[in-house]
C-alpha cells in the first residue's frame, strides 16, 4: 500500500479519533474526574493519541523519500503531537466558498485567516484545559475553574498579562510560555497577511504600468524570429530564451 | 427600487440614527439611569439598532447577486452590528483633502490611517461604555466610573495590561477579549501600512532602473510589426501579446 | 526674507533653545522645585516653547503654498509641540558615516534606525519627567522618584505593563496612553524596517534573474530603430515609448 | 598573519572558551557561590571574557580596512560583549540540512529562524542568570530562585508582564529593559520573516506571468543584432545594454 491510499483510508477514523480525544480530555478536566471515570477518560485520551502517532509513523514509513516527507509535512507532525488540531481541517469547506479564491494571493490569505483563526480557537481551548488540570489542586493557585482558565488563556495569548490570574506550577507555566510565544507568532501572521494585502492593493493599477511579463518577453523573441522568416532556417531563432 | 438608490436615500437618516444610538447609549451608561429614563434610553438604542439591521437586510435583498454583495460589503455588516461605527464615515472629508492622494499607495495608506484611527477611537469609547455597564454593580468590581473605564480600555487595546483595573464579570471579560484581539489587529494594520510605505520609498529611484512595464513590451511588439511594414499583411503581427 | 533663509538663520538659536528647554524642565521636575526657582524654571520652559511656536508660525507664513508646506513638514510641527525632539537632529552626523548609505533602501533604513532610536530615547526621558511631575504629590501615587519613573516608562512603551507602578492621575494616565500607542507605532516601525531589509536580501540574486529594467526596454526600442536604418526617415521610430 | 588565518586558528579555542564562560557563570549564579569557589568562578568568567575581547581587537587590527571591517562584523562585536552567543554558531549544522536551502529567500528565512531561535534561548537563559544574581539578596525582591527567574524572563521577553514577579534593583531592571526591547525586536523579526514568506508564496505563479528578467532583455538585444547579420559590422550591435 502506498502513502496516498493510506491517507484516504484513514481520513474518517482520524476525524472521529480527534473528536473522541477532545471530548475525553474536556470531560476529564472540566468534570475534575476521580476514580474509575478518570481511568476511562485517561485511557480514551491515551488510545486516541497513540492512534495519531501510529498514523504518523506509518505514513513516514510508507513515504518514498522519508527525509523529504518529514520536511514537507509539518502539519502531520503537529496533528500527531496535538490530535485536536486536526479539527481545524473541518474548516476546509470555508476556504472553498465561491468567490474567496480569485487571485493566488487572496486564496493564500483566506487560507491563513481561516486556518489561523481555527488554530487560535483550538489552542486557547486546549491551553485552558491543560492549565486548569495543572493548577486546580496546587496550593496557592487561583486558576481553579474553567471560565477563569479560558479568560486567563485569552489574556496570555494576546500577551496582555493583567496578572489577576497567574499559574504557579511548572506545568501551568509551561502552558503559559507556549501561549505567549504562540501569541507572538499569531500576531506576526496577522500582520504579515495584512502587509501582503496592502502591498497587493497598493501596486494594483493600470495594466500598462505593471512589470512586463516573461510571457511578453518570449512573445517578442518569437516575433523577431518571425521577421527573420521561414526561408531562413540558419537564422537566429535556434534556441528560445 | 435598486440598491444604489436605496443607499443614497438612507444616507442622512442613518447618520442621524447613529448619533441617536451613541447619545442614548452614552446617556444610559454614564448617568447610570434607572426607572422610566432607562426605559426611554433602552428603547432609543433598540430602535436605532433595529433600523440599521433592517437597512442591511433591505440592501442584501435588493442586491442582484446576494452572496457576492455579502462578501463585498463587510463594512455594511459591521455598521449593522455596531451602528456607531458609521460615524467613522464622517472622516470621509479628511481623506479628500488636496495633496493627500497623489499615488495609489499613498491614497490607500491615508485611508487606512484616517479610518483606522477613527475605528480605534469609536471602539475604545464603546468598549468603555460596555465594560462600565457590565461591571458597575458587580460585587468585587473596580471599574466603576467612566474615567477608569476609558483608562482601562486604552491599557487593554494596546495589550499593556497593567492589572490595576480588571473586569470580573462574563460580559466585561468578553469586552476585554474583543479589545485585546482588536488591539493585535490594530497594531498589525499600523505595521503593515508602515511596511508598505517603507518598501515604496526604498524602491523609488532612477526611472531607468524600475522594472520594464507591460506597456513598453507592447510598444516593442508594435515597433517590430512596423519593421515588417504595411506591405506585409501576412506578417507575424497577427495577434498582439 | 524667504523661508530657507529664515531656517538657516534659526538653526543655532533653536538648537540652544531646545537644550535650555530640556535643562530647565529636567531641573524643575527632578529637583522638585518650589518658590522662586520654580518660577524661573517655568519661565525658561515657557519662553523656549513659545520661541519654537513662533518659529513654526513664521515659517508657515513665509511659505509660498501654506497648505502644501503644512503637509510636507510634519517634523516642524512635532518640534513646535515638543521642542526637545529637535535634539534628535544632532544624530544627523551618524547617518552620514561612510559606508552606511550604499543603496537607497539601506540609507532609508539607517535613517529610520538612527532617528527612530533617538526619538524613543527622548520620548521615554520626557515621559518620565512628565509622569513624575504629574504623580509625585498625588494621594495614593507610587511613581514618586525619577528612577522609578524611568523604569515605568520603559515598561509602558514596550506595552509590557508589569503593574508594579501605575499612574493614578489624569495627567499621568494621559502620558501612559501616549507611551502605549507610541510603543505600538515604534514596534511597527522596527518590524516594517526589518521586513524591508529581509525582502531586499531575499530578492537580491543573480543579475540575469532580476526584473528587466525600463532602461533595457528603451535600449531595445532604440536598437530596433537602428535596424530600420538612417536611410528610412518614414520608419517606425517616430515616437519612443 | 592575515585575519582569515587568525579566525580559522581561533575557532576551536573560542568555542571551548564560550562553553567555559557559560558553565562558570551558571555555576556561580545557580549555586549562589561564596568564598574561594566564587573567586574561582569569577576568574574563569573574567578570563574567558577577556579572551573574547582580545580576539576581537586582534581581528580589528589585522583587518585591511578597519572601519569597513567594524561595520561588516556586528556579530563579532556581539560575541565579544556576550561570549555565550557564540554557542549559536553550533546551529550552523542545522541550516545545512539538505532541502532547507532551495531558494535564496528560503535559505535566508531558515537562517533567521534557526539563529533567531538560538539567540532567544541563549538570551533568556543569560537574562535569567543575570536577574537572579542581581535580585537574590536584595531586600523586598521576589525573584530568588532560578526557576522563577526563567519564568520571569519568558514573561518579560514576550512583553506579557504578568507582574507576579518584578525586579526591584537597578541591575535587575536593566536586564528587564534589555529583555523587553529585545522581545520587540524578536517579534519584529518573526513578523518580517513571515511577511517575506507570504509575499513570496502569493507572487509565485505561472512562469509566463512573472516579471520579464534582465537575462531575457539581453537575449532580445542579442537576437536583434543577429537579425542585422554577421555581414553588417557597422550595425547597431556595438554595445549591449
Amino acid at each position: 500500500m502506498d502513502e496516498p491510499t493510506w491517507v484516504s483510508r484513514m481520513t474518517l477514523p482520524l476525524s472521529i479519533a480527534s473528536l473522541v480525544y477532545l471530548a475525553a480530555y474536556s470531560w476529564l478536566v472540566i468534570a475534575d474526574l476521580v476514580g474509575p471515570p478518570r481511568t476511562v477518560a485517561l485511557v480514551l485520551v491515551a488510545v486516541t493519541w497513540i492512534f495519531f502517532i501510529v498514523d504518523y509513523v506509518v505514513r513516514l514509513t510508507l513515504a518514498e523519500d522519508r527525509w523529504r516527507w518529514f520536511r514537507k509535512h509539518p502539519g502531520a507532525l503537529a496533528f500527531a503531537l496535538l490530535p485536536v488540531l486536526r479539527l481545524v481541517l473541518l474548516l476546509d469547506r470555508v476556504t472553498q466558498l465561491p468567490g474567496l479564491r480569485r487571485t493566488r494571493g487572496a486564496a493564500l490569505r483566506t487560507g491563513i485567516a481561516v486556518y489561523g483563526g481555527g488554530v487560535v480557537v483550538v489552542l486557547v481551548y486546549l491551553a485552558s484545559l491543560s492549565v486548569l488540570e495543572a493548577e486546580r489542586h496546587a496550593p496557592g493557585a487561583n486558576i481553579v475553574d474553567f471560565g477563569v482558565a479560558l479568560w486567563w488563556s485569552c489574556v496570555t495569548v494576546t500577551t496582555t498579562g493583567f496578572g489577576d490570574y497567574v499559574p504557579v506550577t511548572m506545568a501551568g507555566r509551561a502552558v503559559a510560555v507556549g501561549l505567549m510565544f504562540g501569541g507572538i507568532i499569531l500576531s506576526g501572521i496577522i500582520t504579515a497577511t495584512l502587509a501582503s494585502w496592502i502591498l497587493e492593493r497598493a501596486s494594483r493599477g493600470h495594466d500598462d504600468e505593471e512589470p512586463a511579463t516573461r510571457g511578453q518577453a518570449r512573445a517578442i523573441l518569437a516575433r523577431i524570429d518571425g521577421l527573420a522568416g521561414p526561408g531562413d532556417p540558419q537564422g537566429p531563432g535556434a534556441s528560445h530564451g
